[in-house]
């Protein structure tokens, strides 16, 4: 057997109901190599280890609770916690101790799961960065928001953490950092309990080291089955360049030309697939929503604590602030336009693959990075999974995204592990 | 001029800044209206008059902000504020004090506004009665589950007041207690700060005693134009008896017949409109799909507190554990069929006529009444309002309601002061 810290959640679950290790062995193994690698990663806002070796005990003791049981999992910091203190990445926060579990939380517990802590997040999950280093090279962001979910993934930390999605916060952070991101269809999960920035876009997905352990939160979640039904016959894809192909560089389009190689030749078929041209504008409606919608949803720290927001946040979010509500307006109904015209594009096809980022993470720790690639989808609501599988020339990870129709996520759970396969054989 | 507390907030914003009132006059007047009336009614689950008062003389000081400046505004209880309690109608939470305000607060204040303090609220917004009654009959519920919303409005203790509806929690007790209601189009509204319960259905609204006065809400919350635009000409309706017409009595069927004759005296263009067969399944959808998430995102309590989640709550939301995931996924697919038609049934037409309720509000304290009416348009979305004008046999209102396309909020309004305006004629 590999490292415990190594395993994924679908293999840690499997050998804690077999009895073959205990959820302490598995948890200790996680914050060892916390201990060992954090000094450099910087992937935590919070960690007890005390506490989470706790509950890891408990579990032990306790009958099989749900699809988690005994997995150690790790919560962006925007996720709020009873037990931890939650700072939304924010200086007006530190310390803050809210009353009650976010349901996610709560549900991951109910499933079994065990709290191992808080990732480091951007402020409010939005521009300002967490000071996380990509584990692949650490003079290079590991992308965000989600920043801290997705290094701590990466560096075998921890095999399943939650993040959230406004503009490519879970896919863009993932593909960057070499790990499986899901960001399900929006509302799917519930936002109860997660700091909320823009609520038409806002969405909770997670990180993990195999696409098949996302239908282990998703059961846990949502009641969804935790076991991934394997297709019947290979899936029908569409190549989607989107209108931002050239925004994308070679190793991105390297990325998903090998996702295409790889599905073609395990017998997969795969077609071109054009958007619309008005999609060309979910791009902008995705920035245009998320300022004007973020800007009051932070009404509260602005009124009562502006000078604790960042200078980065408060530049980017001006623009939110002289945005019109009529171009708000225009940007809520193109969105409505495209999600109900989205089901046409589908046809015939069960997922488009697309690029998940522009390219490997870029170099500092000054931006987070480009989510050209994630706002379309993010906009519409529609299901994503980015997988790794291709390396770029500097040697970091570029990952291929799958996009699959409104609600459809647990087939795109059966198509993201058959890619997955498709990918490592 | 009439007596202070009960002039609307347009009236009382003018007052304001023309100078021929004060805040602190006016919200001075609300309060002696509480103090008055408050053992009665039992509208409030926090007043700080002090608080209020000085937020009052602040606002009186201070150059004018926006569009509710100077008026008193009552906020639903599972509305988080950070000077005041907010116990979301639970026992879990008595004199719990949030970190934050709410979005919706923060932007009310930031446009002038003044807390006056939190209405009750049914435990988190579900079906457990709050104890408020109904100032036109105090042996009769006022619905809910914005209680204390609608009774303080209705009362004169306040102009106006937030509350949310999951099912029917805001029309119904507008209906109830003779006052307009409005519920936005799904999302409008942040609902950051907010307690969550469905996230697919939850959204939040206001009680007032004119239409007109949701514009200045609208523009505090989202940017929207504070006046409400006079229509050119007397706008067309439809009446939609609904699936459900046979539930309602004979008030509600008269309460929906005085206001089509009232528009149509007025010069209105009435046409029957028959709703598609499947939106008979809206009802249940709605059931589902609160139920179905609600259970989830009150995880914590049930993981922390189940022995002080009261008994109602937890006997309907069992049904909500029991349904499955296909039931679920079923509701969730239906809505969106009926969302996407909509446009097509409201074709030629503004907005329909259909009942706010099944009838009066009931006698007795067990219940709330029945959301039926309620049900398909906060599950599909669209935005609604309700407006008094008729009285049932039993000398208490029943309100008709306007329900217009996705997203046509603003002309909403539009609509709704031209009903009000051909109903009072």
């Amino acid at each position: 057997m590999s490292k415990l810290n190594e395993l994924t959640a679908t293999a840690a679950a499997q050998a804690i109901a077999a009895k073959d290790i205990t959820s302490e062995a598995l948890t200790a193994a996680c914050l060892g190599r916390i201990a060992e690698r954090e000094a450099d990663v910087v992937a935590w806002a919070h960690i007890d280890p005390d506490a989470a070796l706790a509950e890891a005990r408990q579990r032990d003791r306790e009958g099989p609770k749900g699809a988690l049981h005994g997995v150690p999992v790790g919560f962006k910091d925007v996720i709020e916690t009873f037990d931890m203190p939650t700072a939304y990445g924010s200086a007006i926060y530190p310390g803050y101790r809210p009353v009650a579990d976010a349901a996610c939380v709560a549900l991951v517990r109910a499933a079994g799961g065990v709290v191992l802590g808080k990732t480091a997040t951007t402020e409010f999950a939005f521009v300002n960065p967490a000071g996380t280093r990509n584990p692949h090279n650490l003079a290079h962001t590991p992308g965000g928001s989600s920043s801290g979910s997705a290094a701590s993934v990466a560096d075998m930390m921890v095999p399943l953490a939650l993040g959230t999605q406004t503009g490519g916060s879970v896919i863009r952070p993932s593909s960057f950092c070499g790990v499986a991101g899901y960001k399900p269809t929006i509302g799917q999960f519930s936002y109860a309990g997660v700091k909320l920035l823009a609520r038409s876009l806002d969405t909770l997905g997670a990180m993990a080291r195999h696409a098949g352990d996302f239908a282990l939160l998703r059961a846990a979640m949502m009641g969804a089955p935790a076991a991934v039904v394997p297709l019947a016959g290979p899936p029908r894809f569409g190549f989607c360049r989107t209108p931002w192909w050239d925004r994308a560089d070679a190793s991105s389009h390297a990325a998903v030309e090998a996702a295409i190689s790889a599905v073609t030749d395990a017998g997969a078929e795969v077609r071109e697939v054009t958007l619309p041209v008005e999609y060309a504008g979910l791009e902008g409606a995705n920035k245009t929503i998320m300022m004007y919608e973020g800007r009051r949803a932070l009404a509260h720290e602005y009124n009562q604590h502006e000078e604790l927001l960042s200078d980065r946040l408060k530049a980017q979010m001006a623009t939110g602030a002289a945005a019109s509500y009529a171009d708000y307006g225009a940007a809520i109904e193109l969105t409505d336009r495209c999600r109900q015209g989205f089901a046409a594009v589908m046809d015939g096809i069960d997922a488009l693959i697309v690029p998940s980022a522009v390219g490997e993470a870029p170099e500092g720790f000054e931006t987070t990075g480009d989510a050209t690639f994630n706002r379309p989808w993010t906009t519409m609501g529609t299901p994503c999974v980015t997988l790794p599988g291709h390396i770029g020339p500097t040697g970091l990870p570029v990952g291929a995204q799958l996009v699959a129709r409104y609600g459809d996520d647990d087939y795109l759970m059966s198509v993201a592990c058959w890619v997955e396969n498709s990918i490592a054989s």
